[in-house]
């Protein structure tokens, strides 16, 4: 199997580095189509304890990890199957609309992990979750999320209908402080595009909330934004 | 005056695109040289008139804006003296020691100015604050906070005696939660590098805190953590 560098409309992607490549194969073995390891790498035998129960081969690959890597210190690669997950009914649920930063919606996925969220919902037009720059990006912690595309935000809030929804919005109704954030036991976090935000039609669905922030900037971050409010909304 | 492309040593630096030149004009005016527009921008009024009152030059350079600029929605391009902050001994302080990476950095500077946190340490080695990626990343909002360099930890805690540290720290001591994070009148936040996070001998140094974080991931990404962790320090 000759791997090619990503493009979205191939059937695998591939994590670049150690780390994300060990959350492969800790998460989705069975998704893992080979895994590739640098001459000089000091740690294969991690790699190969994990990849061995599921009989994945564990090939020296020097110049496949030189041509699909664009940074020096990559030493591992792992190839997999491309995979679709459903969002679980019974778990609240992050919601990007329209997300177009591969670097943001990873670190967004790595935040989400953290604080225990793990359905990650995608309003399309999106980027690639499976993106190499993505799954790099999350840490591999894309592949503890259960992550699922939409077509609309109509069609996400039809499929799950006991959620209570919280769109992030600059011009929101309410304030979302330490003291007053919401704690249902089912919750959509709502953020929208980088650059646009949500628009104003996302001010009738559920509660649009803001975090306090100063008149000095813009608007937080999005990242910043997302991980905020995922930690308010998980804290007991 | 030839602005060619930015590296350390120069005396100048530049924004990119009319947002964060539009933020130089208001809060720095007496730090620029002059401000470039491209003979498509629609906006140059705006500009001109921020510039005006201080003698700053307008002048439509389509050639060195191309030039220096790597994106194609960049109309505007303001050229600034590098200047040095002092820190303000009576407002609560950033402390990041040997940032390595400048995205995160603007991202970090930004996310201050939005949560009233309006002054930056930065202990050496660290990365230039000045440079066109940080000033980018932080959207403008470099110029609205006072940025210092120090040689040593020791170097900037001699220099501030009275603020209360906390160091963010995956083996800290005491967990920071919404209903326990210490309100002192000054403090000062102190992160790690990106990579290798702050040494076991800041565990002695002040508080050493940590936002509670699931086993899942290696630790939260940099921004998210002090995106958290002034969040909770400014919230009244």
């Amino acid at each position: 199997m000759e791997i090619k560098s990503y493009k979205k409309d191939v059937e695998y992607s591939y994590t670049l580095g150690a780390f994300p490549t060990i959350e492969l194969l800790k998460t989705r073995p069975e998704e893992v189509l080979e895994v590739y390891v640098h001459s000089t790498f000091t740690d294969t035998m991690t790699v190969e304890e994990l990849a061995k129960p599921y009989g994945i081969p564990v090939m020296v690959r020097d110049k496949q990890i030189n041509k699909l890597s664009d940074k020096e210190n990559c030493f591992v690669i792992g190839v997999l199957k491309k995979y679709q997950d459903v969002l679980r009914a019974d778990q609240s649920h992050v919601v990007l609309v329209n997300p177009s930063n591969m670097g943001n919606m990873g670190t967004i996925i790595r935040t989400a992990i953290g604080f225990g969220i793990k359905n990650l919902a995608i309003i399309s037009p999106g980027v690639d979750v499976f993106n190499p720059k993505t799954i790099r990006a999350s840490m591999g912690a894309l592949f503890r999320i259960n992550c699922q595309y939409f077509s609309s935000f109509e069609e996400y809030e039809g499929a799950y209908p006991d959620h209570e929804i919280f769109c992030f919005m600059l011009n929101a109704k309410r304030q979302l402080t330490v003291d007053n954030c919401p704690k249902p036991k089912l919750f959509s976090l709502v953020f929208g595009n980088e650059a646009t935000g949500l628009d104003d039609s996302y001010l009738n669905k559920g509660t649009s909330i803001i975090i306090p922030q100063s008149e000095e900037v813009d608007s937080l971050n999005i990242t910043i934004a997302a991980g905020v409010g995922m930690y308010l909304f998980t804290q007991k």
